[in-house]
Order: structure tokens, then sequence, then C-alpha cells
């Protein structure tokens, strides 16, 4: 058995007893007073609830297609779809358990030890999160392949992977942005407490849904990317160079964990928290990129194999930095959206919506250019299944360090626990300080993280494609063909139609928090005096209730859509809904993230004091676009991600159905 | 020479008689009372100024493009361009030119004789614009094939029309939706005074705009889908039918406009104006169907095309339908906006959004439907040529009563502009009543003429895009190639940010638009007692230079694009690009349209009374909706119709030179 083989599976445990060892290490810390622990138990506990509810739904719907997938394509594919499933929910469930500990650890840490220390706890949360991905990651496809030594037979678990992805985001994403919508409209604006005040009702609901929504759905949703991108670099090496092809991925991914192993190292108490963040993903991304160069030349005897990873990263850096001009305050489009919130909530909005359609134009160059290279430089000219096996690799490589990426992302959500806790705890000012601090930091960290999700969903989604057309057999897909010009037209009016569904849902739920909340005020008058408490646990449940409901319909449609074009026009056709649905999803999700983010920045940038500050008419347009922005960047937008990808791995699962029944109508 | 090369001409002719013949009606009819007069010249005034010095600015465009084609093509297509662009020209001078004398001559017969002699002025106003275009469209394409019998040569002819098109929709969109959000926010917002006050400085332009944008900018675009329709249903019938291809889609076509002169006919007064509006467009319609009938086994000796007619004109009723259900307030869509705007101005927006995306869905699924069935109506399965003619003639039959569709269209503004000088010659209430009641028709018109105006531009650009795989003798076009899809992306990306290039330009110049208005009321404190004329010419000429100079970069960014894409990438991954423009542009078309639309309407149906009424607080969410809307629906919306078919028909023109020189890169 190749050494890679072997490495895999071993790094995977590796990774997870890290994780199992920064879960310790936060356990360990102190959680405060016992006002603290309480109200860390109610997230904890809101948070598990809703995960275990969710996992209850998704267990039918795993089943049921647990035995689709065994009656049609063969059980072979089932059980790795269900291990896939599986794995995912691990990681989620890991990941939030531990993230839920870390908050009020984090805001123990900021009031007794300082910054230092609250940043190690806060970032250790995020390291498990981090490390689970990756571990069961890379443990679950290296064991699959091992066992069945069949490519075709690991896109089950891929399938896995996404299903669990879609509905976590999806579901997490309404529960995150409902509780908050719902929390800011009636507790900021009707009753004119702060955030975060413990008399308002929505609450813990809002600290919940950072959880649900910003951890365990962007855990699933990167965990998707990362074993998707792996699979598709699995099918496409074995055609491309042989067993070899399928042995660099696995080495090169293990090689991209050990790294950001010894990347988490570097993240030392600091006094600037985004520069020790930064350092940490420096130095994995270097050992990652020099170990690149070293086992491309090993495992396929040529240096062009790390032309197209350096692609893929490259990629990656630039999307996050073009992400951060378009939606960081020191830049002049969040500055010209502030502005124009003088004016008015409606020259705010145009302005954000406006900003979020220029913010496409770099990153889908970016993206072009990056297809283009790695394709050309790993000899797509002359042997094209080299140059698809290189645009896999882009993505690899692209995710290679996921696992600090996710760390870092999901200390941000931590971060904002950890103030709420301090404000709902009413601790000393400092402390509160402190938390803001390392939350600011998490916004950044957040909107890079949204376009480095956005960026490895393009690049996997396309490797996936590939992989796609080549279980079907096709060498070409003509857009000259009227069927195929149909698919495109229907994959990419799937993403709008995806869209307005999770928003809608957003609305819905907002809506019944909103009667909660102002029900709650009015049956208990003394909730505002601070001599009644209110009753959190019933805004939870809305949420829960109303996520959980919401998420249903657009996840079967993400399912069944490609299943009845690809049964009615054909597999031709279908790739054309693939490939609409990818443009269209990428340019939306970009759009819809960059708005959000942009709309954020600029009502945060006028509190700082700019266009007459907080209270004055401006702010009040620059909250209106936040609200606007909230569904955007934090629901629909990150939903489409993993709508692209489940819909391409729904395809290339089900190929051999279409391959026999499809193309029903012409 | 065929029967069918001497009507079309002559039939022009004839449409052109007719046209002259309703101005010459409209021209004798009383302009009303002093203050009539002079306010109705200076709109008249200030849109002819506007149009000049436009043409002005075309020209010199024009005249270099006249000299490249020569130069790189040929002459004769220069020549046909040339012709293509004045035609263009000459049909907005005439439509514009008697919409704005039709405007008072409307609103002085509502005062001298009622509704029904003031629908007839209105709609013979509009009249004049749809003979015109059609008129002239016809005899420009007819003979130009007469003189050079080649298809190729044609083209030019359709790229002038588009290069017109796309400057007149994207300057004229802009004037209007600057003019109206400045006079609105200053006006009605801040100075409290209603629409269309004579107080306010913007009144004027924002009349001009009316004309400008939803007059000259909307002939353009029809006269663009028009001349393109035929243009492809020539260059395509040609390869599948011969001859006859060609003169099936030319008679057809004549016929379609005598169908139209008749239809005009049935448009009598009654009580009421929309059924009267409908009952033309009905005649009309179904007397070209029959002859469809009738020239398909004539000419092609097969009732088949006649389906794929059929097609084309069932989608332009759907949709025209589906845009009205989402986009009326007799519908869901739009109350649940208006409840929505009870929680204030963020979840107004949100509904508004999703509305929009989820109004694409069924559109899409008709196009979807439409494209497949005339494709395999007429052979499309054994014969993929005579399967794109069918496309191509869903296209021509979806157009073949444009002249009606344009004239109902044109009406719109029309109405508008006689309610308009109605208020600011303070004429008293009973006029404003039959003139507000003809406008409201106008509003539903204009909504129902969008959705039109979109699915002839996909039919269009897709029947184009037909023509340029035809052109650069591609036999696929495939999207698992990297450079195509780097095409698809980069496409897709080119409507978001020709979007946000025209969203921000009208945001710019609303901007100036404000303070001018704000510093008038400062300057001349008499305004607002009545004591002191505003400088309306001032505010006009602020529109004007700001779309003049605003129209140019999205303008040229059109044209250079796809040449671009196709030098650097090669003719297969313009394909790509033309495809993901289509697609993308399409669907943002759709959606930003119909979530104006319901923010417009969401907004009268609460100033009907519900939700509070006007001046609640649900009234105050709803007009910032609808302000958002504005260039949504009238600048940015409609511009993509022109953009899709622009960049197809360019690559069309120049596929020769992709052919010999495309694709340096790779």
């Amino acid at each position: 058995m190749n050494i890679a083989l072997i490495a895999a599976p071993v790094v995977g445990v590796v990774a997870l007893l890290f994780a199992l060892y920064k879960a310790t290490y936060v356990n360990k810390k102190k959680p405060g007073n016992e006002r603290m622990v309480e109200i860390a138990s109610y997230i904890h506990e809101g948070a598990m609830a809703f995960l275990l509810r969710q996992y209850r739904y998704l267990a039918v719907f795993i089943l049921v297609l647990f035995v689709v997938l065994g009656l049609l394509i063969s059980w072979k594919t089932s059980i790795t779809f269900l291990f896939g499933a599986l794995f995912s929910v691990l990681a989620g469930y890991f990941g939030m358990n531990v993230a839920t500990k870390a908050n009020v650890r984090t805001s123990n840490a900021a009031m007794e030890s300082g910054i230092n220390e609250a940043l190690k706890i806060a970032f250790s949360g995020g390291t498990v999160m981090g490390m689970s991905v990756v571990g069961l990651g890379i443990l679950g496809v290296s064991v699959s392949y091992i066992i069945f030594k069949d490519p075709e037979i690991i896109t089950g678990f891929g399938l896995g992977a996404s299903s669990i992805a879609l509905f976590a985001r999806v579901g997490g994403g309404i529960y995150t942005k409902a509780a908050d919508v719902g929390a800011d409209l009636v507790g900021k604006v009707e009753a004119g407490i702060p955030e975060d005040d413990p008399r308002n009702p929505a609450v813990i609901a809002d600290n919940v849904g950072d959880n649900v929504g910003d951890v365990a759905g962007m855990g699933a949703d990167l965990f998707e990317s990362y074993v998707g991108a792996i699979i598709s670099a699995v099918t496409l090496g074995l055609i491309a160079y042989g067993d070899n092809g399928i042995y660099f991925a696995l080495a090169f991914s293990t090689v991209g964990i050990l790294a950001s192993i010894i990347g988490v190292y570097f993240v030392r108490g600091d006094k600037d928290p985004q520069k020790s963040l930064n350092t940490g993903t420096v130095v994995s991304s270097f050992i990652t990129l020099i170990m690149a160069f070293v086992l491309s030349n090993v495992f396929l005897d040529s240096y062009k194999p790390f032309i197209s990873i350096v692609a893929g990263l490259a990629v990656g850096l630039l999307i996050a930095r073009i992400t951060e001009y378009y939606t960081s305050s020191d830049y002049k489009p969040v500055k010209r959206i502030a502005r124009e919130s003088e004016t008015g909530a409606s020259t705010n909005i145009i302005g954000g919506l406006s900003v979020g359609m220029m913010s496409t134009a770099l990153p889908i160059i970016v993206i072009a250019a990056g297809i283009l290279v790695a394709y050309y430089a790993s000899n797509g000219a002359t042997d094209p299944a080299q140059g698809l096996y290189g645009i896999a690799l882009a993505a690899v490589g692209m995710l290679s360090t996921a696992a600090m990426t996710i760390a870092v992302d999901a200390y941000g959500p931590i971060a904002d626990n950890a103030g709420g806790i301090s404000e709902m705890c009413q601790l000393p000012k400092e402390v509160r300080k402190i938390t803001d601090k390392l939350d600011s930091v998490g916004n950044t960290t957040a909107a890079i993280g949204k376009g480095f999700a956005i960026g490895s969903a393009a690049l996997t989604a396309l490797a996936l494609f590939s992989s796609y057309t080549q279980a079907v057999s096709l060498s070409s897909i003509d857009i000259t063909r009227p069927t195929v010009i149909s698919g495109l037209f229907i994959g990419g009016m799937l993403t709008f139609l995806f869209s307005a569904m999770t928003m809608d849902a957003v609305g819905k739920t907002a809506f019944s928090m909103i009667e909660e909340v102002r029900s709650q005020f009015k049956e208990k008058p003394g909730i505002m005096a601070g001599t009644e408490k209110p009753d959190y646990a019933r805004c939870v449940d809305i949420s829960t209730k109303a996520a959980l409901k919401e998420m249903i319909i657009p996840g079967l449609l993400a399912v069944f859509a490609p299943v009845l074009i690809g049964i009615l026009l054909g597999p031709e056709a279908l790739g054309g809904l693939l490939a609409g649905s990818l443009i269209t999803g990428v340019l939306m999700a970009i759009f819809m993230a960059n708005s959000g983010g942009a709309w954020d920045n600029a009502k945060k940038y006028i509190e700082e004091g700019n266009h007459g500050g907080k209270g004055s008419d401006a702010h009040k347009a620059a909250v209106i676009g936040d609200t606007v922005g909230d569904p955007f960047k934090d629901t629909a937008g990150p939903s489409l991600n993993i709508l692209i990808k489940l819909m391409t791995i729904v395809s290339l699962v089900f190929a051999k159905v279409f391959l026999t029944y499809g193309g029903i109508l012409f």
C-alpha cells in the first residue's frame, strides 16, 4: 500500500486527537460566576437542542436517500453516503459543543487574565472545529478509498457531506438571522435597549443563532468543500495520472493538516489579535506550499501540478483581499455607502446593492484566470485530463489549510458570544472592551472567510462538474443545443428561486419572533424594569421550529431539481443546468455577501461618529441597510455555496441513472 | 423578385405614412391655454434638446465604428450599419416629437371633451412611435437585403440599431430616474409638496425624463429587438430553407404590420380604456396568427414553422401575465410587500427583493419551454438548422405585432405627462381625475410591456446567438472546456457590473439634482410662496449633461468586452460569454423589473388607504422601497435587454475577425 494511503487516515486521527486535546484545554478553564454559567448553559442547551432536532429531521432524509441509492446505484455507495453524512454531523456536533463552552470561558478569561488568554481560549475553541472537519474529512475519504478502491463509490461520501451541509447552512442561516433581525427590530428599535441586553427575550436565541449558523453551518459548508475537492481530485487524478494522481491528492492534503497544526502554535497571545491570527495562517500556508512543490515532483515527477495548486491558493488570497476592499470601512465603497446614508435609506440601499454587484467583477476575473492557469499549467492544452486534474488540485490547494481557515472563522462567533455573555452578565466595562476588540477582529475574519468559502465552492463545484462530465461520458456539453441552453436558464433560475425562498423564510420567522417579543413585553411589564425574567426558551423554540420547517423545501429543491432535469432532458441538459447554477450561484453569492458586509460596516463606520454618528438620520438609514444585509450575507448568500456543490454531486452520484433513463422528453 | 421582397418595403412605407397621418391628427388638436402651451413647450424643448445632444455624442461613436467596420469587415457592412443607426435615430426622433405634443393635447382634450377623446389622442401619439419603429425596421432590413443580397451584410443594420438602442436606453434611463428620484426626495419628502407641483424646480426635468426614457428609450429597445429578430430569421432561414426561409420571415413581418394598423382602429373610445387597448391588441394578434398559418404553408409548405411562431407569441403573453401577477396590487406578492411595510423599510426591501427573485422562476420555465417547442416543432431533432430557424421565428412571432405593443407602451408616458401638465397648470380636479385614470392604465401596460421587452430580448438574443455560431462555423460550444467556462463566468459578471454602473449613475445624478433643487429653494425663497419662478432649465441641464456623461462607459463596455474576449480567448470562449450574459442578463432583468414594479404598486396600494394609508409609517417604508425600485425597473433592468442583444450582434458582425485573429492567449 502506498505511503499516502497510510498517512492520510493516520494524520486524520492525529487531527482528531489534536481537536480532543484542545477541547480538554478549553473545558479545563473556569467558566466564571454563577450568572455566567447560567446564561452560557441557556446558549449551550439551545444550540445543542437545535442540532439534535435538526439531526432527527435529517435522519429521515438520509435514510430515504440511503435506500434509494442502494436500489438505484449500489449499496456500497449507500454506505459511503451514510458515513459522509455521519461524519459531517460529528464534526458539527464536536465543534459546536466546544464553541458553546469556549464562549463563556473566553469571557471569564477576559475578566480574570486579559486579552491574551481570552484570545487563546476563543481560538482553541475554533481549532476544535477546524481539526474535526479536516480530520474526519480525510479519514472518511481515505478509508472509503482503501476499502472500496473505487473513486466512483466514494462520491457517496461527498453526497452525504453535501446533504448535511445544505440543511445545516440553510437551517442555521434562517435560525441566526431570524433571531438577529427579530431581536434587533423590537429590542433596539422599538424598546430602545442595547444589543445583548438580558431584558430582551430574544437575546438567547440570537446568541444560539451565532453558534448554529456561523459555527455549525460554516463548518458543514467547508467540510463539504474540503471533501468534495479531494474526491474530485481523486476521480480526475486516476484518469490523468493513474494511482499516483490519487496518492498525490491525499498526500498533499495530509501535509496541509500537519502544517495547520504547526500554524496553530504560532497564534500566540499578542497585542494585536488580528496579527496573531494572520501569523498562524501565513506559517501554515508557507509550509504547505513548500511541501506541495516537493510532493508534486515526488509523486507526479513534474513541478506543473504545483503551479495549479499555487493558482488555487492565489485565487483564495486574492478573493479575500478584494472582499476586504469592498466590505471594510477603510476603503472607498463602504465610505460611499455611509455618505449616501445621509440622503436616506433609499440611497443607502441603492448604494449597497450597487457595491455588491460591482464587487463581483474582480473575483470573477480572478476565478476565470485561476481556472485557465490551473488547467493550462497542468498540460491542459495537450492532455485535457491532466488539465482537469489541475483544476481539482487548485481547489484542493485552496482548501489545504482549511483547518486553519475554519479555526480562524469559528473564532469569530465565539468572541461574539463572549461579548454577549459579558453584556448579559453585566461584567465590568473593561471586560466588554476586550471582548469587543476580539469581536471586531472576528468581523473582518468572517468577511474574508466568506470570500474564501465562495471561492472554494466555485472551484470545488467546477472540479465536481468535470468529474460529472467524465461519469456520464460526455465528450462535450454543447450550448448551441436548445436542451443545454434550457438547462443553463433553469440552473441560473434555481439560484434566484433558492435565494428568494431562504430570504422569505428569514422574513417569516423574524416576523413570528417580533410578535413573540412584543407579547412578552406586554404580558410581563416587569421585564423592562428588571423585576421579571423574560422567557428565553419560547424565543429559542420559535427559531428552532421555524428554521427546521423552512429548510425543508429549499433543501428538497436542491436535490430533486437536477434529478428531474436529468431524467426529462438528459445528461447533457443537466450539464447545462449545473453550469448555469454554478455561474449565477457564484455571482449571487459574492453579490449578497459583499452587499451585506458593506452595509454592516457602513453602519459601524457611522456609529464611530461619522456623518452624525449614532442616532443621526444617517445612522437610522444605515441600520435599515444593515438589516436588509443580514439575510443576504448570512442566509441566502452562503446557502448558495452549498446549492451549487450539492446539485453537482447529486448529478455525479446519479450519473448512471441519467445515462440509462435520461432524456425522456427529447 | 419574390412578392415578399416587394411587399416588405412597400408596407414599411405604408406604416410610415400611417404614422405621418396620425402625427398630423395629433398636431391638429388644440394644445390648450397659454400656460399649458408654455409648460408643454418646456417639456418638448427639453426632450428634443436632450435627443439632439445625445445624437451629437453618438455621431462620433458611429463614425468611428463605421470606419473600423469598413476596414476590418467590409464597407457594405459599414453602410448598412450607418443606416441601422440612422433609422433608429429617426424612429426615436419622430416618436418623441409627437409624444411631446400629444401630452398637452391629451390634457386639453380631457378638459374640453372627456376621456374618450383624451384616450384617442394619447394612443395616437403612441401609434406614431409604434408605426415609425416597424416601418423603418422592415424598410431598412428589406431594402438592405434587396441591394446586397447577403444576410451577413445586413447584420450591420442590426448593429447600428443596437448601438443607438444601448445609448438611448442607458442615457434615457439615467435621465428619467435621476430626475424622478431627485424631484421626489426634495420635493415630496423634504419640502412636502405634491408630485408634479410647479414649484418644484425638477418637475420639468422629471416630465422630460418620461419622454426620453419611456418613449425614446423603449422605442429604440424594441426597434433593436424587431430588427434583430428579423435579421436572425433571415440568416438562419437561408440555411434552413434557402431563399424561401428569407421570404417567409419578411412576408410574415409584413402581415404583422398590416394587422397592427387594423388593430389600431379597434382602440375606440370606451368607458374602460384598458379594455379598449386590449381589444386592439387581441384583434391584431388574431389576424397575424391566421396569416402565419397560411403563409407558413404557402412559403415553406409546412404548418410546423407556424407552431414555432405560436410558441413565441405564447411566451410573450405568458410572461406578460406572470409579470402582472407579481407586480399588480390585485395579487398576493404585492399585498405581502405592503403588509411587510408595517414592520419598516427593511422588511419592505427584503420582501421586494425576494418577490423579484421569486418572479424569475415561471418566466424562465416558460422561456425554456418556448425554446424547446420552437426548436423541436420545426424539425430540430432531425434538422438542427430548421430548429434554429424555429427559434428565430418564435422571436419574430413575438414581435410581429410590435407596432401595436409599442403604441400601447408609449401611450403610458404620454398619459403620465398629460397628468403632470394638468397638475402644473392647475386644471380642474375632474381633468386630473381623467388623466389619472388614463395614467393608471398606463402603469399596467408599462409593467406588461417590460415583461414583453425582456421576453423578446431573450428570444432575439438567442436567435442571434445561433446566427453567431453559424458565422464562426462552430459546430459546438463546449462548456467542459475551461476557456468556455471562463467566458460564461465573465459574461455573467458583465451583467452585474453593467447594472452596478447604471445604478451608480442614477445615484450620482440624483445627488446633483437634489443639491440643485435645495440650492434653488435657498436662493429663491419666493418659490414656495409662488411669488418666484423656479429655474427649470438648470435642472434639465443637469440631467442632460450627467446622463450623457454617464452612459459612455457602460456603453463602451458592452461593445469592447466581447471583442476583447473574442481576441484573447477565441470565438468559442466568446460563445460562452454570450451565453453567460444571456442567462444572467435575462434573470437580472426580470428580477429588477418585477422588484421595482412590485415596490411601486405596494406603495400605491398603501396610498389607497391600506395598512394606514398615506402618511403612515407603512407608507414611509413603502416610499423607500419605491425609490430603490426606480433605478431597478427603469434604468438597470431595461438596459440589460439591450446589453445581451448588443454583445451578441457585435460578436456576429466581428465574427470574421475572431476567426482569423481570435484566441491569442490559449
